[in-house]
């Protein structure tokens, strides 16, 4: 199934893709898809709607991200081996765990703020895990059944802030707007194998990031059951597991965002983001 | 004001502390006092009350941390000169900025976990700084007036997953039970300057920490303008400000938690926080 939630941002409806493409209200079964009531039993009672004689929402209308109030953003890095050489970082022994401020979240498609003076703004496509059951602990070969579903993130970051100011990587990777998610929560039975999905980006129609999810360190599992070691995932919560090559940081001279590009993200059976990027205004 | 929350963990109630020292229920007035409806408006409203009127709260009782739903847990390091010394770490240029998940937020005397097979659990007595009025690129002239109160945070740590676990600081500051925060949320109209507190934590009684806030390298309004370049403060975030020396690290040798053992906060006006430490169980 794909979830999704769509209207202005504070008022958003839960929603559905039908098979014919088209967004169907689900609102009536469900009002809202919240991080604290997401779990197996809402998943299941969900299934069971036939979407075909729900309402159709008519286009244009704005795509939310795909589940309100999630409170963790925990972030996977340098998790493509593709992506580590191309950045010149050593392979990690083990996950390399940050966090995005919630406060970062955004729709899809909604535009990529780059804050005032900034000059390195870099995309990072990327596959994100939503957690459907609370998780702590959880061994290896049960992690997948902590897993509602999958969803696109765009872990835009600031590449100076990151690295050339101090502290952690955090400084860099939760600035407002810097968290797209969606369009939908793809549900885990729809993907058959979450290690081989392809993920792409494009910067104004340009191939950037073109990677496939089997070449990650650390596969979904893997980081479920190591993150679960760290602090209880929680249903709701998201963590994004790292991207493939293609990031500007990595080109020869280096290429950053700059008002007026527009980001085209896909991950194979995840649908589409596409988020213009602009300058900072009161 | 001593705002407060008491009750069982997720049932509790808005409380304040009277003049004679008992915890009144004002919950009549404000069910219980949550993230996103903390402002400048409920803090007006709840200064108008008649707390010698309210009822009083029967020891003993829980107490929670004094705002619930806490969306941001931001943390600043190496903050104080002589900690810094003590770590044998530079001074920083910037405020060093890391995040602890909004999962190990708990009452300022609920039990700290030692984590399944850690050994180097640490403690770092703090300001916290509670916002009460959403901020984005705040001038340093005007920061302290987006403050809503302090409180005592205990940001307990893994120094082990902290740094020697490859990544950000991250891993080892977010685990469950690894921020204790109040007991009270002191409006910041009772805290005359927040650059002369004393801030001290016992373990089994023994000094460990005895600091002010006075040898911090960048203030309280500095913090909350530098934070909110980064990202948008809400209200009810939670900005830790970083420890003054006497923690277990910097000892020779290092001295660690083990069950059993017992850490007392204060911090001057702020209260006191009394946590047992425990080992892990399922």
């Amino acid at each position: 199934m794909k979830l999704l939630r769509f209207g202005e941002k504070g008022r958003e409806k839960a929603g559905a893709i039908h098979t014919d493409g088209s967004i169907r209200d689900i609102s009536s079964f469900v009002s809202d898809i919240q991080a604290p009531e997401l779990n197996a039993a809402l998943l299941e009672r969900l299934k069971g709607i036939d979407l075909a004689s729900m309402p159709v929402v008519k286009a244009p209308v704005r795509i939310a991200e795909p589940v309100g109030g999630i409170r963790k953003f925990i972030a996977i890095g340098l998790n493509f081996y593709d992506h580590a050489k191309e950045v010149g970082a050593p392979i990690p022994e083990e996950p390399v765990i940050f966090m995005k401020a919630s406060s970062c979240i955004q729709g899809p498609n909604d535009p990529v703020v780059i804050p005032r003076g900034a000059s390195k703004v870099d995309w990072e496509a990327e596959l994100g895990i939503v957690i459907g059951t609370r998780a702590r602990y959880v061994p290896l070969d049960e992690a997948l059944n902590y897993v509602a579903g999958y969803c696109i993130v765009n872990d835009v970051s600031e590449r100076s802030y990151q690295m050339e100011r101090g502290g952690t990587w955090d400084k860099g990777k939760g600035c407002d707007t810097f968290g797209p998610i969606g369009p939908w929560l793809v549900t885990a039975d729809e993907i058959d194998d979450p290690q081989s999905l392809d993920v792409s980006l494009l910067v104004n129609g340009e191939a950037m990031q073109s990677g496939n999810t089997r070449t990650m360190i650390f596969d979904v599992k893997k980081i479920v059951s190591y993150v679960s070691e760290f602090m209880t995932l929680e249903p709701g919560d998201v963590i994004t597991t790292g991207t493939p090559p293609g990031v500007g940081l990595g080109m020869t001279p280096p290429r950053f965002l700059q008002p007026g590009d527009v980001m085209t993200v896909s991950i194979s059976g995840l649908g589409e983001q596409r988020q213009q990027v602009v300058a900072f205004e009161r």
